[in-house]
């Protein structure tokens, strides 16, 4: 995301005094929240989904990553770094190759 | 995001041949699932938190929403930017000031 | 469910004092939690799902309904009815047959 | 929950021919869709809920469980049980009383 397109982010919650609204607790319930909104666009059909709907409710759930971000004052880069290299030793191209099992069953 | 990090992302997935996992439906669930795993760091205790626990579940929301956007062909920008453009108006300063009402309580 | 299975949850409970961290916004935490960890027997595969897994998480959701029932001194068939009542209203047999449009687009 | 209301709940669905969305991995997603819709009533004020939405949201997570009880042609009583026996064992009363821990955390 463009530095511009983070600072429209936080200057919507500045302008709006939501910050006191915003606790981790908060915002991971609003992430959760509009996750759901997003598979209920493909809650009865999974091929026919509004490509419209689906951008609006994508982009809730990316807003509210970023607002955690900005609360907990992480770098993006780092935590999904850090979290690639977990992701990359638990699941072995080797073994994981072509498989939907979980790390524990490969 | 830097490009490099959203490569890493994209690298995984190929060399693991699991984009025939990937549809827009499962990766919708897959996220909706690691929110859930995020939201678990402050089931009961709201403050408490682990951070290094909240970092690997928020890493986990944010790489299945570039799968998603890169499965969708989307630009992150442009949809964030999209749906802000909507928020703004649906919040207006003078009306959204310090209130969590939602917009139709306005 | 029978009275000995609900009361068998509501001992489980007392005995551990458990009751200081079930405040209603806890309980509904927990409930989208377990309904996550029941979405994820159906991630990568909708058909060739595990049954016993999907009894142990569906259970999981049930207990933390029947919780959330006791918090708040809820009556199920009086919610469930009353629920029902407002669905079958916005669901009317003959716009509703066949079809998974949500009300607002019947 | 009382013969007559599940009855009810069935005939909803089969007057609508609505079995056919019914899928499990249909009604796992919607259980995890109105249970965020429960959560949303505690997303900024845990406190000053609106217990009407609280009773509607809450009968909607359960009509989706008995949905999925009979898709499945489960007993509640038999997974309930069988749950809470497993849950016994994972928090020994002497252990667990009065802590929110974790089951591999006690």
């Amino acid at each position: 995301m463009k530095e511009e397109t983070i600072e429209r982010i936080r200057k919507f919650t500045e302008e709006r005094d939501w910050d006191q609204f915003h606790s981790p607790a908060n915002i991971a319930k609003s992430i959760v929240i509009e996750a759901a909104e997003l598979l209920e666009c493909f809650q009865w059909d999974e091929e026919g989904f509004d490509t419209q709907h689906v951008k609006e409710e994508l982009a809730d759930v990316i807003v509210y990553c970023q607002d955690m971000l900005d609360k907990l004052g992480l770098d993006v880069d780092e935590i999904v770094n850090m979290k690639m290299a977990q992701n990359e030793a638990k699941y072995p191209v080797e073994k994981a190759k072509g498989s939907a099992a979980k790390y524990n069953e490969l």
